[in-house]
C-alpha cells in the first residue's frame, strides 16, 4: 500500500488547525479549474474562521465548530448544505466532536432538520448527560437547545440529487460524491466529501469534530464511523486528536480514531507513523481513506491513502496551507489569515 | 477505587465461554433467594447453551449468539423481554456482534420490533454491506432477512412499567434495573442488565456480543454503548474479545472495549491488568460497570468496580461457573453441561 503524503512538524507555534474535507480520487485531471478554485477557497474560509477563534484566545472546541461550520454551509462538501441522498430521498446527517482535556464527547446520526449538525454533537456535549442521539430524537433535542431548525429541503442539492437518481439506476450503493459524472466505474473512482478538524488552543487543549452525509443512495438507517466516538472522532490531550474521513464500515471496525490516539499514549511513536499503520489495518481490510491528527505540542498529520485528500492547516503565523492531491506535499497558498478574515 | 474479583488463568482447553448479564449494585442482602435462584438458572441456561455450540465445533459466534438469544429471552436482564421503557413508553432494544478472526462487525440500534437484536446484529455483520444501522431501518432490514418479528408488547414486563412511572415521576433519568422498589437513592444504587458473551472456538477464533435495552426514561434517541464497536463490544483474533457494560456514555468516551484489546495488543500486558486499567479510566470519568475479557489462548477475566456483576463461565470441561457477588471469586455450581442441555 502506498502511503501518499503528508505533513507533521514539531511547531513551537502555541495554536493549531488542520482542516479535511474528504478523501477519495480526487486528481487535478479530474477538478476543473473553477472546482479546484472553489474548493481552495471554501478550505482557506474554514482554516481561518478556525484560526480567528484561536488567536483571540478561544477554545479548541469552539474553533473546531467554526471551521466545520464552513464547510457545512457549503454545497462543496458531504455534509450540511450539499449531503449526499439516502435511498429514501432524504439528507440524514451525522456529527461529533471530542474534548481533550475532559474527554467530553458529543454525536449526532441521522438528523434531518438541523443546520449545523456539528453544533448540535456540541450540544449534546455540553447540555445533555448523553453521549450520542440519534433521529428525531436528536432533531427534538437541537431545536429544544434553540440551535438553527431548517426545512430538510436546505440541505438539497441537484448535483447530489442527480447523484442518488444514477446510484438507484445502477442499484447499487455509491459512496460520497463523484465530480465527474460519467466515470466507467464510479465505484472504484468514489469520492468521500466528509468534512472534520482537528485543533490545538493556546490553552493546550486539543479537539476534534468530524461531519457528514454518509454514504448515496444508503438505506436501513446505515449509521457510518462520522458520528462513532473512537471511530470518526477522538480526541484526548494525552495522546491526540483526530478527524477521519473514508470507507465508513472500516473506519469503525479498525475503531480509526482511537486506534490511532493509542498507538501514540502506549507506544509512543511519532503521529505519522501512527496514522499510516491505522491506514494500514484499514486497507489490509479493504477500506480506504485520511486521517488528520494532531497533538498538543502542535505535530500534525494529514494522511490518506486515497488519490487525494480535502486539507489543509493554519498555525499562529496565520499562513493558510491548502492542499488537494497527493502531489500537493505543502501547497500554500498566498492568504493571509489576517488579510482574509 | 477498588478493583473487585476476579478470575483469570490459562487454560489449556480450546473452548472457552464467559458471559454477563450486567454489573450494579448487586448484593446478597438485595437479592431474594429465589431471584438468586432465578438469575443463577438462567446464566447457567445461557452458558450450557453457547457450550453446546462449542463443544460441537460450532463457531465463536454461534455460541456467542446461542449465550445472549438465551438471557434476550429472560426477562430477567435488560435486553430483548423485559428490556427498560424509554420515556414515551416506548422499548428501543441496541446489540453489537464481532468476529475475531476477520473483525467483521453488525450493530442495530434503537429496534423495536426484533424478538432477538443479537440476531440482527449478526445479520448486518453477514448480509449486509453495513456495519451499524438503526432505527425502523433496521426492523425492516431484519424482517427483510426473515429473522423473528414480534409486536412491541412483546417486550414489555409490569417490572419494567413500573420502573419508568417511579423515574418518570422522579423527573431524571434512572439507569437499568433495580431489583429493590424503594432504594432511598436509586441513582447511587444502580444496576445494568445489559447482557454479553465472548467466546472462543475449537477453531481458535474469538468473538464477543452485547444486548441492551439502555436506560430506563431514555428520551430524545439515546444511544449508549452497546451498539458501539470499540466501546461495548470487540473482538480480534491478535488481542481479546471483550463485552461490556456500565455507565454507557463513559464507555464511549473511554472507547472502553477496544482500549483494553489496545493494551493486549501493543503492550503485551496480562488481561486482567488490561481490564482494570480501563476500569479505572472509566473511574476517573465518574463511571463505573464491568468488562468480560477472554484472549485466543482461553485466558478470561470478568471484572467490575461495582458492587456485583451477573456473570459465569464454562470450559472444555463443561463445568458451569456462576457468580454475581463481587465475594463469589469462583462460585461453581453443579451444573454440568452434558447433563443440563
Amino acid at each position: 500500500m502506498t502511503i501518499q503524503t503528508n505533513t507533521t512538524r514539531a511547531d513551537d507555534s502555541p495554536i493549531r488547525l488542520v482542516v479535511h474535507g474528504g478523501a477519495g480520487t480526487i486528481t487535478r485531471s479530474k477538478l476543473t479549474k473553477e472546482l479546484e478554485q472553489a474548493y481552495t477557497q471554501v478550505l482557506a474560509q474554514s482554516l481561518t474562521a478556525g484560526h480567528a477563534v484561536l488567536e483571540a484566545g478561544g477554545s479548541s472546541i469552539d474553533a473546531v465548530i467554526a471551521a466545520i461550520v464552513v464547510m457545512e454551509d457549503s454545497p462543496l462538501f458531504n455534509a450540511g448544505k450539499g449531503a449526499v441522498f439516502s435511498n429514501a430521498g432524504r439528507i440524514e446527517l451525522d456529527a461529533s466532536i471530542m474534548e481533550g482535556s475532559t474527554r467530553m464527547a458529543g454525536s449526532v446520526a441521522a438528523v434531518t432538520t438541523i443546520r449545523n449538525p456539528i453544533r448540535a454533537a456540541n450540544a449534546v456535549m455540553t447540555k445533555s448527560a448523553h453521549v450520542m442521539l440519534m433521529g428525531q430524537g436528536a432533531d427534538a433535542f437541537a431545536a429544544e437547545m434553540g440551535l438553527e431548525i431548517v426545512d430538510p429541503s436546505y440541505f438539497y442539492t441537484q448535483f447530489r440529487w442527480n447523484q442518488l437518481q444514477k446510484a438507484i439506476a445502477e442499484e447499487r450503493l455509491m459512496q460520497d460524491h463523484d465530480v465527474v459524472p460519467d466515470t466507467p466505474q464510479p465505484q472504484m473512482d468514489k469520492k468521500r466529501g466528509t468534512v472534520g478538524a482537528v485543533a490545538l488552543d493556546r490553552h493546550g487543549n486539543l479537539a476534534a469534530g468530524t461531519s457528514t452525509g454518509g454514504v448515496t443512495n444508503k438505506r436501513f438507517g446505515r449509521v457510518g464511523d462520522s458520528p462513532v466516538i473512537g471511530a470518526g472522532t477522538y480526541a484526548d490531550n494525552h495522546s491526540v486528536a483526530v478527524s477521519a474521513t473514508g470507507t465508513g464500515e472500516i473506519f469503525i471496525r479498525t475503531v480509526a480514531a482511537f486506534n490511532t490516539a493509542a498507538q501514540v499514549r502506549l507506544q509512543h511513536i511519532p503521529i505519522i507513523e501512527a496514522a499510516d499503520n491505522t491506514l494500514a489495518e484499514i486497507a489490509a481490510l479493504g477500506g480506504d481513506g485520511g486521517l488528520i491528527v494532531l497533538d498538543a505540542k502542535g505535530n500534525y498529520a494529514m494522511r490518506f491513502n486515497t488519490r487525494g485528500m480535502y486539507r489543509g492547516t493554519i498555525g499562529s503565523d496565520g499562513i493558510v496551507q491548502v492542499g488537494m492531491f497527493a502531489a500537493d506535499d505543502r501547497a500554500v497558498s498566498t492568504s493571509n489569515s489576517h488579510d482574509t478574515r
